[in-house]
């Protein structure tokens, strides 16, 4: 028998998950035994898709929806799924988990999969116990509680500026709620775009939807609740004095640390950025050594930045994803001993993809102000276009710009903001450009193909790299 | 001063003269003298998109619309720009370019663009002069003659089963025309396709439109005409005997030839393949030797295959888009001097896509039979999948699949046929993957953005790489 015991039910534990699943067969063939699988998570849910929550606040579907697979779906392929369960102790010396309830697992392959908690402005952590409908987004019973505020809500608040505060706040906005959103200068969406790409979503958002930004050095200061305990408004204050802002409904998503309490109180060690170091197979490290039995990945863990070379964070599903394929690689390829099964996850180049309110945002690599924190001088490019041939009906605009290293000329980094569809994509190959050194140049003469109702002859990147070239 | 001579206005000719006249500061100052650029076409319009033409027989927009840049445009750029205008004699060894008027012009740089000609069955060459409604299509004449003709017609022939033939089709269906389309085994777009991808789109077309395949060993045997000369009746003819069709259109878009005529008489060399040889930088072949002073480019050159190293044509508005920024780099280099203007064309993946009547066809490298015939073996995966979110409202049906050569596991093309966007963008992934050289594996382990309104976590074409490797 192989015992898998996978903490953590997000995307990156459940797609260990499937990934084992899924080779089922192999596993036991090579074990020569039967293979068994736990899975403990705090949450009531199945496989639930957490990325699929803030388009149920805008009513495109109900929140249950977002639930793939039910825990119960689970436990009928054979799975010990446990729900609302929370692991509180680990040894991994005895190979053991103690959970909350007392009972102890023994595990052949532990994988810690433990996600990230929001982090809170120290007035709202003190506030969050006495005012009612102030939120979190973290997770479907948040979806759940945001939904039930919103009902009725004249004021909304949102504390960040990141992508599921964006989507929150047009949430708000859609149902008529009048929404204020508080983040730090300059523009929005600081980790994927710079500030002049940031702008041209914050002017479409503000023309679009009833949203007041206020992107300065600001904190909140207090909550203040009705006499039902209601938030009632927010009291925000920076340099230039305090402002006190009407809100029935408030969302904190300006961040959030990974979960690594249960790593570290076992001596699993993290790194600089608060994640949980692993090597290149995902293997945590104890005492200076890698455990080839336990594994980390998704938003606890650490990884490498392609650009940089430093150690980050990437709390991505589309991270935790990979990180799942090559840890299930990883666990056959132990219990084989075939080495063509084994896998590793390269450094991350975090292509990003948001659907904000009718405007699409893409990024990928390093933006101008991380190239400047870590002295990479760029050059950058950058060009509006149409999407289709001119002279097609419904071309809408696409923006984009490249970074390149102002050396090698070769590309660092790329962002889009667009009203026309693609931006997934041009993403994802801006990214093969990324991973494979290609220069401006290069980008220029690359062939890529063409329909007239689908894709201009020469693409705004491509504009974008010239322009680069002509800087 | 310096004088280029375009001979051709398609999309070859029209983008070193766009390429060119954006460069005029630097060529004039690297020049120390006026640059003056001639341009001849035979047709009688500017800067017109082909590829837009068979859109505007689905009455997408008008014929006209698909004009961009009208030749006074041009000429008040400064361009000599003649239309309706022939070369009939060219001299390299004197730098000059007889006209049918009977004019000599002299060039200090020439460029060959003049593309393609219809191959025409035996029966319909014979007939093409005296049946009315028989039509060919190359050129915006060719579709307003198609555009009349499909008035009021009640049934329409289509010989061949490219990208052209199958718009044509869909165009005359949905104006309620009968058709029927005559083309080879196996299947649709062989030479983007694999047989059992090319069924999905016949599938797909004869569920949608009224549209009769028949794709067998069989000519036109003869074109039959009323008393007025109209077209009534297309007799073809195979192995199993004769079979007559009625028709009052008939459209010919069964394959084209270089048009290398006027390079052939000057002695530069014509390869394999019919097309016009040329080395990286695009210039031409005479006697063994490169001529520095003349290049070529689109239609009319043969490139090289960056899977089979054979050259082969292109025949692609993507490709001679690239050859044209090879072009004006290397005449800038040249008159410049400087190396770092110099540019080169590379080995030709030809990415393609197609929207064909509400399914969109991509494709990139090589097909199955096109390794079969060069012995490379393959490993071949396929999948379907949605384009998004399975909880997410309009989702679309994706296929695709992926060819590897079978011992580096590596990509050699790409095949996809969706009812979802994303296709050329995918496609233009994909040829980056090829380009690189990625490996199955590499693919599998390749993060790509995510969000649920717009992908899927796992993409269709990361499925059929996972099937590959299982194959």
């Amino acid at each position: 028998m192989v015992h898998v015991l996978i903490i953590g039910g997000g995307i990156a534990g459940i797609h260990v998950l499937q990934d084992l699943l899924s080779r089922r067969k192999e596993i036991e063939n090579a074990a020569g035994g039967k293979l068994e699988i736990t899975l403990l998570k705090k949450e009531r849910s199945g496989w639930l898709s957490t990325c699929g929550l803030p388009f149920a606040l805008q009513d495109i579907y109900e929140i249950e929806t977002t639930e793939i697979t039910k825990a119960e779906e689970f436990v009928e392929q054979g799975v010990d799924f446990r729900t609302q369960t929370e692991a509180v102790e680990l040894n991994t010396d005895k190979k053991s988990v103690r959970l909350l309830s007392g009972e102890v697992l023994k595990y052949d392959f532990l994988v810690i999969a433990t996600g990230r908690t929001p982090v809170l402005p120290k007035a709202v952590e003190d506030a969050m116990n006495n005012v009612k409908r102030v939120h979190t987004f973290n997770n479907e019973e948040d979806a759940e509680q945001i939904y039930a505020s919103m009902k009725n809500a004249k004021n909304g608040f949102v504390r960040g500026r990141g992508i599921i505060a964006l989507q929150t706040a047009v949430a708000f906005a859609k149902r008529g709620i009048k929404t204020t959103v508080l983040g730090g200068p300059p523009s929005l969406l600081p980790s994927m775009l710079d500030a002049d790409m940031g702008d041209i979503l914050k002017e479409y958002l503000e023309q679009n939807y009833d949203i007041r930004f206020i992107l300065e050095r600001k904190e909140i200061k207090a909550l203040n609740a009705d006499d039902e305990g209601n938030v009632r408004s927010v009291l925000i204050e920076g340099a230039d004095g305090e402002e006190e802002i009407p809100a029935d409904v408030v969302v904190i998503a300006r961040g959030s640390r990974p979960n690594t309490e249960l790593a570290r109180s076992a001596g699993i060690e993290t790194g600089e950025s608060g994640g949980i170091i692993t090597d290149k197979a995902m293997h945590v490290r104890k005492k200076g050594k890698f455990l080839r039995d336990v594994f980390a990945l998704g938003d606890c863990v650490e990884v490498v930045d392609a650009i940089t070379h430093k150690r980050r964070l990437a709390q991505l599903a589309s991270a935790a994803l990979v990180q799942a394929g090559v840890i299930a690689d990883n666990i056959v390829s132990e219990i084989s001993g075939e080495a063509r099964a084994y896998s590793t996850y390269e450094p991350c180049t975090s292509p990003t993809i948001a659907a904000i309110g009718g405007m699409l945002v893409g990024s990928v690599g390093i933006t101008s102000e991380e190239a400047r924190r870590n002295g990479i001088k760029v050059l950058a490019g950058r060009a509006q276009k149409v999407s289709k041939a001119r002279y097609f009906p419904g071309a809408e605009k696409i923006n984009a710009k490249l970074l390149f290293d102002a050396h090698s000329e070769r590309l660092l980094g790329a962002q889009i903001v667009s009203s026309a569809e693609g931006v997934a994509e041009r993403i994802n190959e801006l990214n093969l450009a990324i991973k494979f050194g290609m220069t401006a140049k290069e980008i220029c003469m690359n062939e890529r193909c063409y329909d007239p109702s689908l894709a201009l002859l020469k693409d705004v990147f491509v504009d974008a790299a010239e322009n680069a070239l002509k800087a």
